[in-house]
């Protein structure tokens, strides 16, 4: 693991406050090297995020590009809830959208000698960030990879977000927004929710977890629901929820989502996962329909939103790192 | 609407408990009719009852059936935490399950001169009671109609309800368990939580709200869930869960869900929405290949689980009450 640095920046936020903003952020490899960038997703941490979308294989190597990975704003790294000062500190926090994370990655890459990004690329929020990028900076980036995403938040998306913001808000240790020790119980029962939506009516009928090396589902959905998410900070947790509900490039082409997708002037390899329950593989097929430039690669799979993330089989993150090779490695007309 | 009358009972619950229960019920038409038997679903009342299985149609109609409509343990009329009077009052009532439902109710239908039921049906955990009625007392009714049902709970529906069991138990006005003023955080959380599964992501796309009246999604959103459930008691609403969390006929077959179907006398109708995201029609395609009189019969809709409660179209409701008629006018072999 690289040191993390942090790249500080006075941001002129969406919502129209101005924040002493910081970004963390880690690279490796050459900076001559054509760069790609990665940024954290929804209870993403640095750490993780090379994982997230690569699985073992390491299609990105550092060998060959130049990696730049970069927190969320809300993603308990870069400013947040629980890392800001004050006076925007805590429940001081003001919203932030994917603009402003665009924003500010933007000003990032420059600051590194970048100019044009060779690929931008995530997982579910971060492939949202991607979409965005290739929105906001069309020239900026040659290729972008969204996995178990989608360029605007769906409005099933939008209420499920709901639901997990409202227990987490609800709960007796949020204390209406006014904690200060951290929300165990809130934060405890929000990961019980989300699980069953992170994962999928198949993997409970094929027993998944077994091959996964848990005893039940109940031990993994405690082990790695409940007990995870634990560790997050609750205004966080629904800091990130509102950038995701947010999330839509169709706000900048008069609510069009189809003209908005036609206008990326970056290669898209869209890789939904087929058993996804909220971001959609037949959504992404629609947005692969607008694109100039884009491929689809679904996700065979029964392990729902998380495969994207890399938590499916190793036949599955293997499938995910031969389609971002094949992808990376040559233009779309070659791949056609 | 009848009168609503109450039937009292020594009831030995399966958890061990001796309960001085009672249920609430009504009945409509002549007793000398073939008798039909009509549970309450989750969040269900008497009053609704009727409407959530048949819509406008009245496929049963009391001038040629004897209709028993009766409430759930847990359900807030029957015995519940809310209704049921001290020792076993609030936190202090035992866990019920389908099995005492359906010996108290069979207690009932014995206690109104009804030796065998010409039918039972219900919706969602109506259906569930359908079928463990029928498992439990297979001499004692002709046909069951399981309605966006399923005979056991899979292990997805389980975890969603954990979600929101977690949501209201967690919440500030619960109190982990010692409340005394109606929980009107968590309920409403809990409604927005449940919200989400109970529609599907058709419903979002193609707005069904328009068609039903309301000005938008979230106007839909927060009348009809999370209005409606500030209006339930906490422990109802974790009683139920419970109860429908453990709903499983394979219990009685040493966990062969084939042999417990393969087991039932009763012909069976079985609707399940297309979109119903926990009770997956797909899974009642598999019931019906057990069942010896199985009949499967899909209602086509964008309004997931709550089709089932006669929440869709008129043109929905209309085809469960025909499908209903067509099943109980003719004997299984008629209908082939």
């Amino acid at each position: 693991m690289p040191d993390i640095k942090q790249f500080d920046l006075e941001l002129k936020l969406k919502c129209g406050v101005t924040l002493p903003a910081f970004l963390k952020y880690f690279t490796l490899g050459d900076p001559k090297n054509p760069a790609v960038m990665i940024p954290s997703c929804y209870t993403g941490r640095l750490a993780g995020t090379m994982n997230m979308v690569y699985g073992d294989e390491d299609a990105v190597s550092p060998k060959k590009y130049f990696v730049i990975v970069v927190g969320l704003f809300g993603g308990s790294e870069s400013s947040s809830p629980s890392t800001q000062p004050a006076p925007f500190d805590g429940a001081n926090f003001p919203k932030t959208v994917y603009e402003d994370n665009i924003n500010a990655q933007f000003q990032l890459m420059k600051s590194l000698g970048v100019e044009k990004l060779f690929a931008y690329m995530g997982y579910s929020m971060g492939g949202q960030q991607a979409y965005h990028f290739a929105t906001l900076y069309p020239d900026h980036v040659e290729k972008i990879v969204p996995v178990a995403s989608s360029a605007k938040t769906s409005g099933f998306n939008w209420n499920f977000l709901e639901g997990v913001k409202a227990t987490v808000q609800a709960s007796s240790d949020f204390a209406a927004n006014t904690y200060t020790e951290p929300v165990v119980i809130g934060c405890k029962a929000f990961g019980r929710v989300y699980s069953n939506w992170a994962l999928s009516y198949e993997w409970f009928e094929t027993e998944a977890w077994k091959e996964a090396g848990y005893a039940s589902a109940e031990e993994y959905l405690m082990k790695d629901w409940e007990g995870r998410l634990t560790t997050w900070d609750a205004r966080d947790l629904v800091q990130m929820a509102v950038t995701w509900q947010e999330g839509d490039i169709s706000i900048y082409y008069d609510g069009d989502l189809s003209k908005a997708l036609a206008a990326i002037k970056a290669e898209v390899l869209v890789m939904p996962s087929r058993t996804d329950q909220y971001f959609r593989w037949e959504a992404s097929v629609e947005e692969v329909k607008s694109l100039k430039k884009g491929t689809l690669a679904i996700i065979e799979t029964v392990w729902g939103h998380i495969a994207g993330g890399g938590a499916g089989t190793k036949g599955e993150n293997k499938y995910i790192n031969d389609q971002i090779s094949a992808f990376l490695a040559k233009p779309f007309e070659e791949r056609q």
